[in-house]
């Protein structure tokens, strides 16, 4: 049978500027270039292919990650590629791997919360992955509530260690992805006990397996928590768990930056104000927003795709049926996701601003914008995720019965993101800081203290209270103007 | 450690009589025994097992089901199971099957659309599973419109046959469960076209693989369409695709209960009424609203479980953090669902008793409550698929970052009742099958023509604009005089 691209007549109705808006998507001209490399590298390269991935095995399944993520390692060295090249070329081979955890978790970890001297000592070994490292935070029985975390991390001034010990079965490690199989280290996030008082949580790096043979240490019991939710997605990924049964580790293991125990087993804060650790948070749910993006238009490109091709119904005189994307109840769930994806592809850029101002702030003591700031991202992290979820089921529904065959890509992209609305906060959760925020702030109206960034609005309550959005019909949103709030009362 | 029943504390709560509640769920107290009786037959035989369900390939998977069928066939006749109880076993047994499609739809469709002669030829065959059949009526391009089905059954009156052919790539059947593998025989739903003359979609009995060695017959060209969406779930069913090449079968194959075509060509209705189908509809949709509920609340009873033993915050002077079931945002998701899956089991009631009346009224030749009856099905079928899709999902949700394990049991359940949203009416092409009716009945409140059934009160609309309700708080809502309607306004 004749090909035929059904798409070619939708495309060439396009009313703006493919190549500008190419550019704008992917942030600047260079980024385009280096992730149209990237692309057309991995898709080129046979030992990329991910035909199989939803009928493999769950351990040849991971077998085959294992073998990709040494092989990209490879590719990486021989083809000399910058970082940036680097995580475009990951981003593109689209498998989840214990590497995501290694250079997005526990590199930044060390980088961001060791000292200067802990630094030296092991970002070397990590970014040449002759240490692969995890981040063990979550715990059987505690997720959203880190400072209900039972592992303890004991000083022991007789010998200059710290015991690492797992108390109960709820305490045991749960989650980290790397942690099951192939990490060899860990930042592990343990009270600490110095002469049996409590000083909250801090991290600590832990040798997990040993480097000759890559057995378990010993006092450590570690394994793969099993499969998860659908096909490929994170099954490629081992996450793991730990119990630490009176694991020994020198001081100088504690990640140091912000607290110090010193040989005497005293407990220091430094200068380093602890307020810092926000900058790092607003960083990651930056991060996340754009990701919500990227997912989402991926699962719409395919449902915009299919509804220009998918023909039912309204055939007349014989002749072909209408295409689903004409139908008004498909525009009215497809095109608010393709709108969306845009929206959270620039509010992620105006995160970005907002990661450079919190950090230039931090750095000058300027505190006073950090609850704004926090209250922003949680709500965009709780927003987009949740919003990014629901629309790829959506679209996986707007294929109809197709969307359900892994062939469509659709179940794989619904599986590998469901879990973005529960990790770094769950989307509940953090929508209840929101709020507890706002409220905060409305009570404080009163007081003088003048409300920032996002919400400043607020201060001019009694202004706006007496104004009136101009817009009068649905249309009227289409102009410009009609976004302008003058008169009495607004909405 | 010493095992805790966390969930004991939670049961003595309970204020009703739990034992008479589980007669009323299961129907009757004879059904709560065969059910019970079954459910303990599958999970004290290991043969019967599903653990490693989630982590095995494809083809490893579909062996294990073609085995567990054969398994279950031997023991319902070893053990001489009566029809109901070998639905519950299958039930129990928890695995989509060619079997489903086999009982479900194959000897059904022969059942209710067969003549006397052709029932008794297909059928005995059929329940001893000398033969296996499956319905082959969606085409790679046509699922909603039934009427655009594009495979075409010509009579040759040469030799009184008809050529089954498929024309075109999109006319390739595609989707039955039960083709790909494993049947040796299908309904395959076609155009009759006689003379050049097109009489619409019927039914036709097709043998699809030799008896002998189960391979194609000629011009049967046949496959599996790959994996689906899920863990386990509808990987255990070996949907196919078909094409069929000018591929012959007698007269008689065609089902003629309905429509018949004479030795000489002739097409001729039958006396019994085209509308009977309806009454099939209503059947198959009663029990889709029946596993509606059944799916829903097996979600429920895992997220309610997991809810009463996770706990996370709200610690007091260093004791246990408080049940995550007790927190109101848990609950306003949570209880709703767990309402619903009750609603949904009584209104399954319900629709068994609109499948009676309409049956009843259909024999007697009283059309007139059909397009109200059909209303009722399709807007439920839509209302509780969605609602328990989704609220699968909320459950998977609810047990946080566990709920992504494939151990909580919730990652197949969603990826398993997902489909439900699409077969059998695509939700959304129902709810505007609805709303066409409802504005249909509106439309003709002034004529004279009485609105009957659920729409019955209607009628009324003169007397009701003026009532009011006279709840006037929420709680008056717990009181059934609150919902007594007086007055002048009802919103």
């Amino acid at each position: 049978m004749e090909e035929v691209d059904h798409l070619a007549p939708e495309r060439n109705k396009a009313q703006f500027d493919v190549e500008a808006m190419k550019i704008v998507w992917a942030g600047s001209k260079h980024a385009l270039e280096v992730s149209d490399r990237m692309a057309r590298l991995v898709a080129s390269d046979p030992a990329f292919g991910k035909d199989d991935r939803t009928r493999l095995s769950r351990k040849e399944l991971f077998k085959n990650t294992l073998r990709k993520a040494a092989y990209a390692w490879k590719r990486i060295i021989e083809l000399r590629l910058t970082e940036e090249e680097a995580s475009r070329l990951r981003y593109y081979i689209d498998e989840t791997a214990y590497t995501d955890l290694h250079w997005g978790m526990f590199i930044p970890a060390i980088k961001g919360q060791g000292t200067e001297e802990q630094q030296k000592k092991w970002l070397p070994l990590a970014y040449k992955m002759q240490i692969i490292g995890c981040y063990a935070q979550t715990e059987l029985g505690h997720g959203s509530n880190v400072q209900g975390l039972e592992t303890t991390a004991t000083f022991d001034r007789k010998t200059d260690e710290f015991i690492l010990h797992s108390p109960t079965l709820t305490s045991s490690k749960w989650w980290p992805g790397g942690l099951g199989k192939v990490s060899t280290h860990a930042v592990i996030y343990s009270r600490l006990i110095i002469d049996g008082q409590d000083y909250g949580v801090n991290g600590f790096i832990v040798q997990l397996r040993s480097l000759d043979d890559h057995s378990p240490l010993p006092g450590i019991t570690i394994g793969d928590i099993g499969t998860k939710f659908g096909n490929g997605g994170y099954n490629s990924m081992d996450n793991g768990v730990l119990q630490l049964d009176h694991v020994r580790i020198p001081r100088d293991q504690m990640l140091m930056r912000v607290s110090q125990v010193t040989r005497e087993g005293k407990f220091l804060k430094s200068d380093v104000p602890r307020q810092l650790a926000y900058g790092t948070m607003v960083y990651v749910r930056q991060v996340i927003v754009s990701d919500a993006s990227s997912a989402l238009s991926r699962a719409v490109c395919i449902a915009t795709r299919y509804s220009a091709v998918r023909r039912q119904f309204g055939s007349q005189d014989g002749g072909p049926e209408t295409q689903v994307i004409d139908y008004k109840t498909q525009q009215n769930r497809l095109f608010p996701l393709l709108a969306s994806a845009y929206a959270f592809r620039f509010v992620g850029e105006w995160l970005k601003w907002l990661y450079t101002d919190v950090t230039q702030r931090l750095q000058a003591n300027d505190f006073s914008t950090l609850p704004e700031a926090h209250a922003c991202t949680a709500g965009l992290k709780s927003l987009t995720t949740t919003a990014t979820a629901d629309g790829i089921e959506e679209c996986r529904k707007l294929c109809g019965g197709h969307g359900y065959l892994c062939s469509s890509g659709l179940p794989e992209l619904v599986a590998v993101y469901a879990p973005a609305c529960t990790y770094e906060g769950d989307n509940i959760v953090l929508l209840l800081q929101v709020a507890r925020f706002l409220m905060k702030t409305v009570s404080q109206l009163g007081s003088g203290k003048k409300p920032v960034g996002t919400t400043a609005y607020m201060g001019q309550v009694e202004h706006l209270m007496h104004c009136q959005c101009a817009v009068r019909r649905g249309d009227c949103h289409l102009e410009s103007s009609g976004l302008r709030v003058s008169g009495p009362q607004v909405i």
